[in-house]
């Protein structure tokens, strides 16, 4: 299971005011937790708390002076991200590009060159899609547009897009059949991730809802998600999921296996 | 979701001393937490604890003084079975019959004299299933054979046989992949259960297998189990995953909204 760390963005009250007093300790202490937790990327994401990519650089920065996990480039402007890509010391991810022509134009040359992986989330400006065929008729064209530009199969993380189960409830069902649909991509298929806590926005619940609804996901073929690593409940879910599809071998211990390996080189 | 209580069973030492000294109290007790869990049926079981048919009667008999739940017949004794079945107020289901001719020609018939409900183990004399296919061949033989004889759809509960994910680990990847395969042999497909337990099977962590399992299983299209549905947290599991597939309209007391209708009715 590939894991990406969510915490690190602007949208939280400590990180804004982090950004703002230039204040690195609250940063790495995320990065640190997260990378524990077993995060194979760590999210990366200024939000509101500023428009100045100097303070996105200084970010990124931050948790590579205490980590060596690397950083997912969580940002949808091309600037940012260019710029971005240029200061991080192990490969990233960029989170991410949507389906439309002109980003895809951009962004996966970008990921080529720098040797990143590429998050495609499957809406476009037209906006985001209503029913499983929307979805994977823009996953088959971020899908098909990477690998003509050069990018292999193993880079690409197609992301069907979670909606709050709260307000667009039949959702959630397409995205778990667009994710079957996925897998049958190419052999082997390509990465599938979500963004988890999308499920369970304004929902009480909210950890009983993101847990199932993660396994569920797994199940249909989903290898990657955004999410709070932090959450143990969460991720040992997962990983229980993971070995009932035979994905790694079982021992009584396969949880504390699991933490072990994780934490020193991510799995 | 149809939840079949496991907990009034030979096997269990308390159960195995009400029987011996005739006690009525510890299997009320029992019929009683099950029925408000939410159980559809609640299980009885005789196992070891003794072999006379008056026994496994008195049980019955001892559950329907006090809920009026409908039973579960666990027994693979067809004389058991049939003598059971006469002695039930409500329709039960039968627990179970294997895919093998001669008792499929015994207890088909009975279920369908006394309206009851039948669950198919994919087994037959040549044992367990160790695939996919073997478990879709003998699936689908019992469900053909019991909708030739006059059983209707919704009364067959097809058991693609769980098997300790400990010992077996690959089994519970085809396990899943049947279910997916029994959801379209028909149009509405039959029921699809489980024996949860057998996945944790000596293993550690069994609720947290417990629970991920039956979430997997649910997804791939599986409507039933024979489970410890006093174990809230596997229940509360079960229904989340029913409401991200819409099943269930979702509101913020979704699980308060299952727990009152089901204690009442069953849903």
């Amino acid at each position: 299971m590939i894991f990406v760390g969510e915490r690190i963005n602007g949208g939280f009250k400590d990180i804004q005011r982090a950004i703002k007093d230039k204040d690195k300790s609250i940063i790495q202490h995320w990065a640190e937790v997260q990378t524990e937790a077993g995060a194979s990327y760590v999210d990366v994401n200024i939000g509101a708390a500023s428009n100045k990519v100097d303070d996105f650089i200084w970010m990124i920065e931050t948790v590579q002076e205490t980590v060596e996990t690397p950083i997912s480039i969580d940002s949808n402007k091309p600037t940012f991200v260019e710029k971005a890509i240029k200061a991080c010391k192990h490969p990233p991810i960029i989170n991410s590009t949507t389906a439309d022509k002109e980003k895809l134009d951009q962004i996966i040359p970008l990921a080529v060159e720098h040797n990143a992986s590429l998050i495609g989330l499957c809406m476009d400006k037209k906006g985001a899609p209503q029913d499983v065929n929307r979805r994977i008729e823009l996953g088959a064209a971020i899908f098909s547009e990477a690998i003509e530009k050069g990018l292999s199969e193993d880079k690409i993380f197609l992301d069907p897009v979670t909606m709050p189960l709260k307000f667009l409830q039949e959702q959630a069902r397409n995205l778990i059949e667009a994710i079957h649909q996925f897998t049958l991509f190419s052999s082997p298929p390509p990465h599938i991730i979500v963004g988890l806590s999308n499920i369970s926005s304004k929902a009480k619940e909210m950890g009983l809802i993101n847990r199932v609804f993660l396994v569920m996901c797994i199940e249909a073929g989903l290898d990657a998600a955004i999410c709070d690593v932090a959450d143990e409940e969460l991720v040992n879910s997962a990983i229980t999921a993971e070995i009932i599809l035979n994905k790694h071998i079982y021992s009584d211990s396969f949880l504390k296996a699991y933490h072990t390996t994780s934490s020193s080189q991510g799995i």
